[in-house]
């Protein structure tokens, strides 16, 4: 059975040095961490901080080319975990077959990566669904006493990271450019 | 006018530590360099490189959304150049409403950066085009003795860099997983 996840926090795993969302739902101690690389990381948390650019960056421009084609994001849905790698689909309405509400003939499922589907549903605010299978394959829960160190280390991270530390680990990409530029240097232009 | 152009480089401006994408012609000595941020960047190098991943990464997400809404990538322009910043157009042609090779009416044109632009044309081995007055006021003419201080500076690092030193710097990024995780250190996992 399909449940609404939230994104719960953004965070770094210390000992890879590398991001974690964690997914969580309301009254309920079990999150669901997904790590994911660098540059999906920080759309997330750009996402997440709702920042505004000049110019579509690439999860705009795919929102973008779907609205122009005439359909719509619906929903998106964590519907899988085989050989540790989670996978993902983006529920698309194709507003051309049908506007009817929830008609299921006009829902286009597109695979896709966790980190993808998450940062447009973030920008969309559209729902993410997961199942009951993989939060209880990937869950922990976060106030249980465990007995796997793996898993109280984690709890120490999660309970003590948070977007400032991660915002840290990103600054050098974050000052990147975000608008394509002619020439740097040349004086009067600023990172947007 | 436009021209059709070629990545011919993708380097990185030690100046600013900002990777640089050289555009170019065939017989012509002038080239375009474009600024781009470090994740654009490290999305057109696994682009130019046609490194294989088990998950679709952002830009194939796109690709595949647009084909499954019964549309496909037809070019991409850089269009215009404001401000020192280059915009872009994603030209998709709509399937569902012609199927007649280049009707104009099925075009739908989105605004985009360069990046995004270059990387799915680079993924779809569609042509980029851009105009004689970009080339004009943006371009650079590699052969030519040049008064100005800035432009042998470039010249020379464009001389000098090429995509291995440009992977060097994105090592750390480039060795990210691209398959989202369920947990990183249990061992028997590889990077994809």
């Amino acid at each position: 059975m399909l449940k609404e996840v939230k994104v719960k926090a953004l965070v770094l795993d210390k000992n890879h040095n590398t991001p974690v969302v964690i997914l969580g739902m309301d009254n309920n101690p079990m999150v669901l961490p997904i790590w994911i690389g660098s540059c999906e990381a920080m759309a997330l948390s750009l996402a997440l901080e709702n920042a505004d650019f000049p110019r579509p960056l690439t999860h705009d421009l795919l929102i973008n080319t779907i609205e122009a084609l005439d359909a719509q994001v619906s929903k998106v849905v964590i519907d899988s975990l085989r050989e540790n790698t989670y996978y993902a689909k983006l529920v698309i309405k194709d507003l051309a077959y049908s506007d009817l509400e929830d008609d299921p003939s006009a829902m286009i499922e597109i695979d896709c990566r966790p980190s993808d589907a998450i940062v447009i549903a973030t920008k969309k605010h559209i729902p993410i669904y997961t199942s009951d299978e993989i939060m209880l394959e990937g869950g922990i829960k976060l106030n249980e006493t465990s007995q796997k160190e793996d898993e109280k280390e984690f709890k120490k991270f999660v309970e003590n990271m948070h977007i400032e530390d991660f915002r840290d680990y990103f600054r050098d990409i974050q000052n990147q450019n975000k608008s394509e530029k002619k020439k740097e240097g040349n004086g009067g232009e600023k990172d947007s």
